[in-house]
């Protein structure tokens, strides 16, 4: 007999099948003649009421069995007495799989967030974070039909990197050499990597971005969803030192274009959960943020704001009193000024175009005021700046210009320089943080809550 | 005016209509009144035929349109009167967005693999390349809908370790410390990672299975699919130092099922790019290998052989004469081993089990006879094993007694035995080499050339 999944089971077109179903069990409690089994095989949230009765030959076993044992049940799907869900299983058979010790940690009470890190191993064990891995799964896959329908070629950009990318943060560095050695220096005093398993300086990446550029001058449409890192020793609720950044890039795209494609994008990903996870969203509608579903409702009834980096300066600034930080016309926005917007003053989805080009990559397109860049970051309530994207400089002249304003030097990135020799084409380009997104639609405000083994300084485990 | 992509052009209802195309040019030819351009955008295969006739304002700078430059093109969709395909544009108007110098690498003629990979930043503009990369995102498309269609959860499994995992092969190392001085010993003459970012050792996966397994746990069915790393110093057409995986993992399935699942993979996958991918695959059918065809269509045709490990050593036994390496029970199998029974003596794809112990990591379950453990490989013709997998060892005591039997510290992998303590259940899973798929499927016989930007010894370009 094959064992059918919860999920499948609770969705029966009838009552009355034999059924094999196989799990965990979440809690047990016994009456004079039968016992009360919620099992739970984390294909959803749902548990199925599995009823033994005193007729069962191992009746007097079955009232031992503990939280968290893993068990097998024969029996006949039927319609629940009472009045949580459609169906229940009368049982003809159990059998113990592996008893779980009273030293289970995941007794029925609250645990806290911290606890649960502790144990992450054993997290999609629970309610909350089976829900929220469920929901990653789905967001994951909202995102790759989103592109696939639409034409986008999905593009796995390297991990391992010889160029630093746009110093879009501190990074890590990797090597074979050996530890104890010290390198020792060439002729001319520098580090030497000639031995090490690349020939050269090898780091992990920041961004898929410049290489994304590459294969969109080719294919025109693509995206790179993959794992970046950042080598930075800030411990704060919002950052990590892996996470998972999407990356579309498009040919023949300018900024508007792009602010469309971010909207749109937003909006899809967040229908999709609403609509294929709305038992485990309920969850976090419920227990994590009652402002939640209004937040997401509200989302997908709005425009989002277009706002001139220069305007969202004005309307902070006669707020000033209500921020830590200063905000100045050529100063970057922190986290509390891109929250006011979008949560105070607004209260919706922002996108803050045309940024002081000092405070932003060589990469992003001069305007013709010469002072700023086809840049745009989207702010939304909550969390704050969700993506960061621009119009990339397809002028020759002027990328190398920028590139020696900021002190970078060609030959490192010869390839790069190269696609403007070819062919150029305006094109543009953002990145979402993946966790950054999940934290929006489930309302979790510390983003090791958001995947399953977070890395972080001081924090290697599992 | 919106811009068309060329793939959609081609599949308009009717002609007639004014249209924006825009793109790069792969080749112009000119008779006394007119100019022909063959357009690509990367969106397809197939090039849009543009023709200029002498009455178009610029047409004295449209005969000087070289090879690799970009354009636009303004004109009317017209029912084609030549025997490619059904399309051409008559042009209205055509811009040159950026003209190519001559310079530009890919001139029309036969370019080598070798010559393409050292300017692999330009390879999408190629026909060949631009095929392996939209069969690329089809076949990560089609992996995502095979498991989403099944409820599999897929989730996202670290990347920066600090456990060595299964011992897999040789890692990359991990680091912030300053490569300018050693590494200072601790108390006890260890090396002192405590400074470092994470404050242990840390390395790049190998396999993202042991965080797989704990997750299935909790989820049931799930699979994780990203980047893994291999430091091994080999310049061979099969290894890379970074490529990708796929990985499932499933409770409550056994050996049995876990081939089931793989071999409805394999299909499932190969069924999905002839269909979607049918004018790119015809390149390679053409091309690349003339036997292509045949191999895919006779996988999707043939239940795969199941050989147990021991019968597969005596028919290869009565071939030693034809082998390089020698074949002995309790050796592990070679490359030409594994292609002689998938490509000579099956003639289809072939899954080996019941590998003897000893030459198989800790977590594979034993078997009743304690010689062999319940390991699977699939072996298919042209590339050798392209999928490995077993069921892991459920089972506490015996996998402690496992443990110890390779030396392996208890303490480093705490997480994972606790797993078996708390319900422990029956689980399976395998490994595709995401790369080794690829080439199955395009006939490609050089890894390096299904990927971007590969990563091998001493190259690290891009």
């Amino acid at each position: 007999m094959k064992r059918e999944k919860i999920k499948d089971l609770l969705l029966s077109p009838a009552p009355g099948d034999a059924i094999l179903a196989m799990g965990w069990v979440k809690t047990r409690r016994d009456s004079k003649d039968f016992s009360f089994i919620e099992l739970n095989d984390g294909s959803c949230l749902s548990n199925l009421q599995v009823i033994a009765d005193h007729s069962l030959k191992n009746f007097d076993v079955i009232r031992t069995i503990t939280t968290g044992s893993s068990i097998k049940v024969h029996g006949i799907l039927s319609l629940s007495k009472g009045a949580g869900q459609k169906y229940e299983v009368q049982a003809k058979e159990i059998e113990i799989l592996d008893p779980a010790p009273d030293t289970f940690p995941l007794q029925k009470k609250r645990h806290t967030d911290e606890f649960l890190r502790s144990i992450a191993h054993l997290r999609s064990r629970t309610n909350k974070y089976s829900a929220v891995f469920r929901i990653r799964s789905e967001l994951s896959f909202a995102i790759h039909q989103f592109f696939n329908d639409r034409g986008f070629f999905y593009i796995h950009t390297p991990i391992i990197t010889g160029s630093d990318c746009e110093g879009a943060g501190e990074m890590f560095r990797v090597s074979t050499l050996n530890p104890h050695e010290p390198m020792k220096p060439d002729d001319s005093g520098k580090l030497n990597f000639s031995e090490d398993f690349f020939g050269k300086e090898a780091k992990l990446t920041v961004s898929g971005q410049l290489s994304a550029e590459m294969l969109a001058l080719g294919l025109g449409d693509v995206y790179t969803f993959g794992p970046t890192f950042r080598a930075e020793n800030s411990n704060t609720s919002r950052h990590m030192a892996e996470f998972w950044m999407l990356e579309p890039e498009m040919a023949f795209c300018d900024l508007q274009g792009n602010m469309d494609m971010a909207q749109a994008l937003m909006k899809s990903l967040t229908r999709h959960i609403l609509e294929k996870c709305s038992e485990d969203m309920d969850l976090f509608f419920k227990f994590v943020d009652t402002g939640l579903k209004a937040t997401l409702e509200n989302l997908l009834a709005s425009e989002f704001i277009r706002l001139p980096y220069g305007e969202a300066v004005s309307i902070l600034q006669k707020q000033a009193n209500k921020f830590e930080f200063p905000v100045e016309f050529g100063k970057d926005l922190q986290s509390e000024h891109e929250r006011f917007l979008a949560e105070s003053h607004f209260k919706k989805p922002v996108i803050v175009f045309d940024y002081p080009k000092t405070i932003k990559p060589f990469y992003m397109r001069v305007n013709d005021d010469h002072q700023t860049v086809a840049a745009m970051d989207i702010l939304v309530p909550g969390i704050g700046e969700i993506i960061g994207g621009s119009q990339r400089e397809e002028r020759l002249p002027v990328l190398l210009s920028r590139m020696e304003e900021m002190g970078l030097n060609q030959k490192d990135y010869w390839w790069y320089i190269d696609s403007r020799r070819f062919g150029s084409v305006p094109h543009s380009g953002f990145g979402l943080g993946f966790e950054r997104m999940m934290m929006f639609l489930t309302g979790i405000r510390n983003i090791r809550d958001v995947i399953p083994f977070p890395r972080t300084p001081k924090s290697l485990e599992f």
